[in-house]
């Protein structure tokens, strides 16, 4: 399939709709400073052919696609062990909803809400210390072979805002999910979500999930098979707010989108791709990101349904 | 793919399982009496192939299994209309519950829950008026090739211990979620779960949600391309009461269950499947039946992630 | 204290006012037919003393007022054992909520709830039968001394238009929390709304509740001096759905409001008081009923607190 | 009547009970400590008549009790102001509940609740800053005529384990409910809760909520008679945790307890009230306090209703 023909025939449908729906983030100035005029589309297939259009090349905030890495690295890490304080269900409530922790006792729905990647990062702090962070950015680095950096203007801003995390990261604490003080885990959570990087080096990094677990340049596991299926599943079932349902039953592919603009999505044994334009609709994900992956589903015919 | 090899291994498997765990459900006589010591499977690829293994002839109630039927048979009939007043998110929440339906203003949030299945049966009243129940056993029929009845005995049981489902279509019409009367709609409900079917005709019948919506015997189109991915969208999101993101995360397919222990499955472009033991585990989906679609996964590698 | 006085006084205040704010029970036409430009209020001493002023002798639709009348009989009947399966706590929650339910496995918080109310009219029906609807009007006839009746035509509007308490009926009859047939005992609840009584006649009929229990004519026990306490105990912490703290902390005296615009109050050892005006708050309350309540509290210093 | 002779007779009806009941608060190790053989009651009459029985002058952590004297401070600073952002309706939730607090937009159900009492320490904080606590414990000392100091080793204790009123006040704060800093604000309610007092010291500085908000010793107004009734209000509706209904059902009196094995009660215009005895029951209210209240009730007669 000539993918990069249908990446351009979608650039140029979305282009014009440039501003025309949705809002960018304002919940922080550093993101709400972004322009929403911005629209970028890359892949990389599982045999390493690659596409891309528009700002495929710009840096945006990656916000909570950070999300499927970090529950890699702890899956690494720990193996089935992680699930014993995270569940893996639909949450059917806000991604920073307190209701639910609060029924289920302070277990979080799964690691794609807010609380979930909190209780992740502490995962995380448990087995790498005080290079926690460090080893999230070396992954990173490594899945898409380019350095990859934190935004400290925007870790700070999430930090100085951040209070419904706190809220979240001390009542967790409070019921045992987290083993680490709320404030450490939160340091790493909000670092996290202010890495930047571009739907290039998105697509790339998420080549491991559409290669059975395998290293998108030099094969090496990252995760098992198994593990890489069900971080796909994740995907699908809880990876785009609340908004997975419609996702699934529009685009079909498993996503995980941020507020910083972008998506990531798997095609399992045949490409990760990733989307990205800042401004959101009214469930948090990308209006046009989300437009592209319709048109992309619709126009290769592609999905797992 | 030996696929009879497959189910006879599986079939192997299971049986010595029999009666080990879950409980059949007891909430109505008729289906309490059914003996757990019963294990039946059967597929049919999208090239008319079969396989079939244990009790798949022995008919037992499908119960909610009929939803996905119900909903074909309402989108054919109503399109992307029929939307308007049921959703399509995951419900993080019991099958049976009231609670997201009063926060939500009487709009329940996918078609699989008993709520929205309620909502469906209603609009079917709507479209065929007295036929509506005549019809559903009509296109089951006509896609298993085989005359399909409705087990009066289960039928006068539910009705008669129904009140939490007479409670949820009450609820639905104060809230003008339903167009017809509440005892109008419940008997449809009442008598959708008490048809009675075996495995191998399930398999049959789901044939056309693996062949892009294509009648699976005489290729026509029961529903279209579209219309058949997003069935299947909704079973692997909602199809499984609070277990959905489980099911996913662990068999990887599109699955509806019910509580008479049948789970019908998807491989879209592949085959359709169904298995059924009644002893059902704690989120109400069949013990033994789980057990058996992961096997099938595990041993045959196929999954849509 | 000359109560003819400040009666007038009130009346004075509030007949300006009329038709200024609030809004007239919509939901059944009996009731949205009503003129929002009425206002009444009656009270009657311990000592037998009555004043009354405005429109208090008007008959209106009693409607959640029966809910002290009936409790009243269901105490007298079972005495502790009516709280079995109902509560005494305030609820948090609007007052036909179900939600509640669902989390307390089908146990009503109070008896002022609709949930509530319907709980003790399955009682009355356990305890009187066929009776039992008649049973509450010979009671009301006794304490006020004319006969009194039921509005047809808003008990049958209550019941073409009663799905959400037909909702909570059959919710609670699947938990066991009743033990009757929801048709029956919603029969009973829906007549018991739609009795039509005047000011004057209520301020007698409550006069048992600050005589101690004591029939306000004849003085003989309608329920014992404990029971009567509990009774506006009830009154003050649940007696004005979502707005009972408010009562509290404004007025300070036990009261029961309905839908139809009256409220009933009182003052232990003291008096018990009818206001009637049928525009309604955001409450539910009656909008110039709660502010005469107000004035009377202001006026005479006259309050629990 | 001869007060002391009924609170002898209490005593001597509760102590046989003493450690038969309940348990003692264990969520910090400084209360966890407290032998629950200890039982005090204390009372005083608006002409300033005293009675005692039982351990009245030992010390105790006041706990939430301290809420009715900050809540006085703020109304005295803020009058009607204060309630922008508090509401007065009993929450029908647990007292640490995030639930209600995320549905209603951070605004705390009731200056009683733990989110109430943190965002009237918030206001606190902004009236005096860091004077704040310093006035809390002047207004105390100057109500009860004997110095009153914070118990250090609890104030600690509570910072130490307080992830869950920590999350509460973040939470608060992402709303805009809080004007400072959640660590400043909890430091306050932290240390207010750690205040040690003993019963008779409780019970003559309550003294103002039954002498319509004139000081018990002087006579000059703490707060105005209209604000003292409405605190009264408030601690009938909100004072006792879950069990507000329960305690207006049984006793009848405007009460507030803490978690120390405290209650103060009020009748106004008659007395004020302490009991206190550690061990709690299932709603978080001394166990035998409570008893010793209802006694207290049963053999006066005394009661609002």
């Amino acid at each position: 399939m000539d993918f990069q023909a249908v990446l351009d025939d979608i650039d140029a449908q979305i282009r014009p709709l440039l501003g025309t729906g949705g809002r960018v983030a304002s919940y922080i100035p550093a993101l709400a400073r972004v322009s929403p005029q911005q629209f970028g589309i890359a892949l990389r297939t599982c045999e390493g052919q690659e596409a891309a259009a528009g700002d495929a090349t710009t840096p945006f905030s990656i916000q909570s696609m950070s999300k499927v890495f970090t529950l890699t690295l702890a899956i690494r890490g720990l193996g089935e062990a992680l699930w014993q304080r995270i569940g893996r269900e639909p949450s059917g409530s806000p991604f920073n909803s307190l209701v639910q922790l609060e029924t289920e006792r302070g277990i979080p729905r799964n690691p794609f809400i807010n609380a979930g990647a909190i209780a992740v990062a502490d995962r995380l702090l448990s087995l790498g210390g005080d290079e926690a962070l460090a080893k999230v950015l070396q992954m990173l680095s490594s899945l898409c072979r380019e350095p990859v950096h934190i935004d400290a203007e925007v870790a700070q801003s999430e930090a100085d805002t951040g209070f419904r995390n706190a809220a979240l990261a001390n009542f967790m604490r409070g019921f045992g999910t987290l083993d680490n003080e709320p404030g450490r885990v939160l340091d790493v959570y909000f670092k996290q979500c202010a890495i930047a990087m571009n739907c290039q080096q998105v697509a790339r990094a998420a080549g491991y999930l559409c290669r059975d677990g395998a290293h998108p340049y030099d094969g090496t596991p990252v995760i098992s098979e198994t593990q890489a299926r069900r971080v796909n599943a994740l995907m699908l079932t809880c990876g785009t707010y609340d908004a997975a349902g419609e996702f699934a039953f529009r685009i079909g592919l498993p996503c995980k989108s941020g507020v910083g603009g972008g998506i990531v999505a798997v095609l399992p044994d045949r490409l990760s791709l990733c989307v990205w334009s800042p401004a959101l609709d009214g469930t948090g994900n990308s209006h046009l990101g989300r437009m592209a992956l319709e048109l992309f589903v619709a126009r290769t015919g592609l999905s797992v349904f």
